[in-house]
């Protein structure tokens, strides 16, 4: 008897271009009437101003021997933290130090394991900046699904943010991808010269407890896909066991045709409220219920590399 | 200027025996004027009867080069679909087969990348069982904390899941480390042949379109850890890429010797109640701001090894 494969090209599909005509008639009716669109579909038909370029004065590319690992920061979120982080970069110090932390449905975190590495301009301590005042104006998609973490969810700028309007405060989330100023029991402990990027399921208890810069929008898989380390809270036990940094730097800093040239897809569009509209009921033959339900970190913010 | 290094041992701790003393008053006032207890605190005082061991008929081990990943079943969620996994693994079907997939943040997967392997008297197809009715009786040990997935969701047996009191139906929920059956479009095309785990944030717009059967109790970081497939979906592109498995055995099937002493924390005790509070309203000097919520798949049901 014939093993029944189940085809690698159906299995878990998360994207289809066909309506769904599933049979299963409750389900069915959780469904809309009308043909609905799959992310795949939103991105086909998106515009060149449906996305947007990196700014390469606020693009950091953490060079490992596998590969670069880029990352946006959000200034309009932490601007002392992202700033100090910057003199950092230029200053080198992250050249030659390593990824000391894998903990595994947790963080990736990097810094100097000698603890001896002299901080030139840079200041060592830095103020909190854990949520930040908005103004109404200030643009905001918000979801309008229900977030147990935080009054109000949504994104600006491609960053997932909570909001809260009683405070008229907004900090940024620890979706998938974050990166985040490790710090001690002082909330100004944290200077931006250990850096930490989830790499498990969002541990938003951290919201608003710790200071976030901004999130990987390429090689994330390079910090993921780390071994784990064996020591407290997922260090590395043996120096060899660290994977080397080779540089930190600045986009702006590297010459053009070396720069990863990539393009993110805007928050602040219909093309993107279709998208998320499409994640939370997925269209396809392969969904037979639908969820009617996002999730904050569930909500993709796509990113494509560009010739 | 020596740099401020901010020490392993603090940074982003996640427990701590000390009750919050934070000076920011609107902080403050938001913790409990008690004494906290942390989750460390929990397991430090829980008694014997707070574990519980595996039960070897419901156990796997997927056994790998660097260790071993062991996986409890869920037959009262999946009694079809797990007694047909078992028949499949008393088979030896597994063996010698491999993981075929790590997607970034979402699944590892293993099965037959062949195609070829027979099926002797498992099943080639198998009922979906992406819900099942429970009882009014049933253990279920419910979170307060609101879902957007789920009417309600909680723990049975140490396992996450969502409830619908309406279709009196419960499933188990794609939390990280929870194992599914791979299908295609047809919901009865799974059949165990294929299973995943999850690796990533919850994809909890899975629960309810396929089966769950389990979840990793212990070895996760096997899965989590493995270099990333560059093909559609995670899939590896080359043979090579791939993970061999050794075995699969039935936990029952393995000299007791040779079996992994674990147990896994109860979830229909007061000191599981303890414990999500602990985890709720994190206690500690590192916490400032209390999250006063615990998303479902952010509640830890911990697992040890016994002697």
């Amino acid at each position: 008897m014939k093993a029944n494969f189940v085809s690698k090209k159906i299995v878990l599909a998360l994207v289809s271009t066909v309506l769904t005509t599933s049979a299963m008639a409750q389900q069915q009716a959780k469904k809309a009437s009308s043909p609905k669109l799959t992310m795949a579909d939103v991105l086909k038909a998106s515009q060149a101003s449906d996305w947007r370029s990196l700014n390469p004065d606020n693009t950091l590319y953490l060079e490992l021997e596998k590969g670069r690992v880029v990352i946006e920061l959000a200034p309009e979120f932490a601007p002392k933290n992202v700033a100090n982080i910057k003199m950092l970069v230029k200053e080198g110090y992250f050249d030659g130090l390593a990824i000391i932390r894998s903990h595994d449905n947790y963080v990736a975190q990097w810094g100097d394991p000698s603890e001896k590495r002299e901080f030139k301009n840079a200041s060592k301590k830095v103020d909190a900046e854990f949520t930040v005042k908005y103004k109404q104006t200030d643009t905001f998609t918000r979801l309008p699904d229900v977030d147990g973490y935080a009054p109000q969810v949504g994104h600006v700028n491609g960053f997932a943010a909570g909001r809260d309007p009683k405070s008229r405060t907004t900090w940024l989330t620890h979706c998938y991808g974050a990166i985040g100023v490790a710090r001690g029991n002082d909330i100004d402990s944290g200077n931006g010269g250990s850096l930490y990027a989830v790499t498990g399921h969002a541990p938003r208890n951290l919201d608003r407890n710790i200071t976030v810069v901004g999130r990987v929008m390429h090689g994330i898989e390079l910090l993921s896909s780390l071994p784990r380390g064996t020591g407290a809270l997922g260090f590395y036990e043996k120096p060899e066991e660290r994977t080397p940094i080779k540089t930190v730097r600045l986009a702006a800093d590297v010459p053009e045709a070396e720069r990863s040239k990539l393009e993110v897809f805007r928050t602040d569009t219909s093309s993107f409220k279709a998208l998320v509209e499409a994640q939370r009921n997925r269209a396809g033959d392969w969904y037979k219920f639908a969820a009617n339900h996002i999730e904050l970190c569930n909500v993709p913010v796509p990113v494509r590399l560009v010739k």
